[in-house]
């Protein structure tokens, strides 16, 4: 079968690999309707991989092809959404919806345990704690939107709740690449009455205040944290959904954070240490996030994207077969791309 | 009138100083009752006052002498709790029940903003929104336990609410000072079952005991560490109090919250970055706290300590009148005594 590898930085090979097989019998093999490239697949890319030859691609809606035979849940031929972790569906995390810290996690792609979703099929280990089985066909035409249910809609979610948006909130979204975007329809959902999308790509500004975006701060650093401010009648907003993972994106958010206010990370870091722990103390400001428990919030979201009440695939602005994922690296990269959905 | 000043380290002294008097018609003057001597008072003690012959105090309960012409809530003659604050009562922050945050807001004593409390009488700014009026006599029995509604027992629930403690949770305690002690009554309070108390001075981890913690760890470091793992089936608990502010503190706490977690950090952070931020987010982890809004937590305490449900008010061993501070200072800091009560 052929799948998206990474041997070095800059460099995406589309290869023939050993087929997808069953290993154990919790286990899925899933033929790969959709998958796409996510904005944290260009670390690797520009600063190389983790891992020789590393596989790619912890996004996708597939098909059931195989099932081992322990599963009850999954049954062979279900449309199927994969989150980008896997988990095991009765530890302690799972049972209290953290299937993200599941203990015995896996990382689709991307130098993590598991392989990558950017390729004709995949195995998933322990199936049944791991997908979300959806009744649509493969080719339904709300796919781009389901998706995001996969990673990047969950993900901006997760930024949303662990920021603490709420009924009338304030908050600002900083990063406007695809979770960004993500974030500014979660705090929309959440209530949220005023949104403060960070970023400066034209585009995607646009696409934010379709989404619900009411304000728009194009500056970066001390200038940025000013215009918040002055936005805010000085105070700074309530929920900071933090989408970036840069050292600067963080500062920039513990910057336009009100007293009592949480940050929320779901860009992953690029930093060692959070700064400014006295001016969090004494403000009262909750810093929280991580990896999104996105099955834990499909249940929650989908009959939003089923219904037409949000509509997230929209931040997918190309689509390209196995071969053309090389150049939609490339594309992404450039910012000439804001999510490049992968048709197999 | 006589009060307490710190003109340099290791050196605390009971001065005549012009008496307390009406400066705004917002104003009270409270004749002090009751005051005590706080964990974060050792630090000007040990590291040198902010300011010269800097005005100590921040814990109190008082009659009000004088009130300010402007007054409606706060009459002549009432006994008064006076959280270690001044806030407004009417600003978004009061408003929200973070009057620690009020816009507003100075500290009383220690080198903040306003005078201290361990003196004869203290000036309170915007009394009407700053004190707590209690229905008690001012000898009241009850009253080293309403004396911890000013600080440590605000302090002590403040940290187990940023924690997230929660019916049937785990939880640890790092510090045995008071405010660590008061988080072992707030957690039990609030429906923790495993409350592991970090600490290693005898008559304070007893008195943990009786105040409910199920658990005592006093190995420190990595040792500390791994005994709570040890504890809680090698994840770590769900609700850390972070009860001392030191870097070790904070370094055990990251190491002992699991998954999903919360740091509650009460501790006045004697450090600039919160360490571990890659970690902290690939666990999911959540740290919160600051300055406890300890008049907004009376309402939900008072009737704990009115009806005797719990007893804070032991965590003083020792009481002194104004002459006995210098050498209440001294013993708390030897650890000696755990809380020194003063009665001017």
């Amino acid at each position: 079968m052929r799948a998206t590898v990474m041997p070095k930085a800059h460099e995406v090979r589309i290869e023939n690999i050993p087929d997808a097989t069953i290993q154990a019998p919790t286990d899925a093999v899933i033929r790969i309707t959709r998958a796409c490239i996510c904005g944290s697949d260009l670390w690797p890319y520009n600063d190389g991989p983790n891992i020789e030859a590393q596989r790619m691609g912890h996004e996708a809606i597939g098909v059931a092809q195989e099932v081992g035979s322990d599963l009850q849940r999954i049954k062979r031929g279900q449309v199927v959404i994969m989150p980008f972790v896997n988990s095991d569906g009765t530890c302690l995390f799972c049972e209290e919806g953290l299937p993200a810290a599941c203990v015995h996690r896996g990382f689709f792609g991307n130098g993590g345990e598991l392989d990558g979703a950017q390729a004709e099929a995949l195995r998933i280990p322990m199936a049944d704690g791991t997908l979300y089985p959806i009744d649509v066909g493969e080719d339904d035409a709300l796919m781009p939107s389901l998706l995001t249910l996969s990673d990047v809609l969950g993900t901006g979610h997760h930024a949303a709740v662990t920021s603490r948006v709420r009924e009338g909130g304030t908050v600002a979204v900083v990063g406007d690449g695809a979770v960004g975007l993500c974030g500014v329809i979660a705090a929309k959902r959440l209530g949220a009455e005023q949104i403060i999308i960070m970023g400066r790509h034209e585009q995607r500004i646009a696409l934010a205040k379709e989404f619900g975006a009411t304000d728009v701060v194009s500056e970066r650093g001390e200038e940025g944290i000013a215009r918040v401010r002055d936005l805010t009648k000085g105070f700074g907003v309530q929920s900071v959904l933090e989408c970036v993972g840069t050292e600067q994106a963080m500062a920039t958010s513990m910057g336009i954070v009100r007293p009592g206010g949480a940050v929320g990370r779901v860009g992953v870091p690029h930093y060692e240490a959070i700064n400014g722990a006295q001016q969090m103390f004494y403000d009262n400001v909750i810093v929280g996030g991580g990896p999104a428990p996105t099955l834990a919030y499909i249940d929650e979201l989908l009959p939003d994207v089923i219904e037409g009440r949000i509509d997230p695939g929209r931040v997918f602005d190309r689509t390209v077969d196995l071969d053309g994922v090389p150049d939609g690296y490339r594309a992404m990269n450039e910012r000439e791309a804001l999510k490049v959905l992968i048709r197999p």
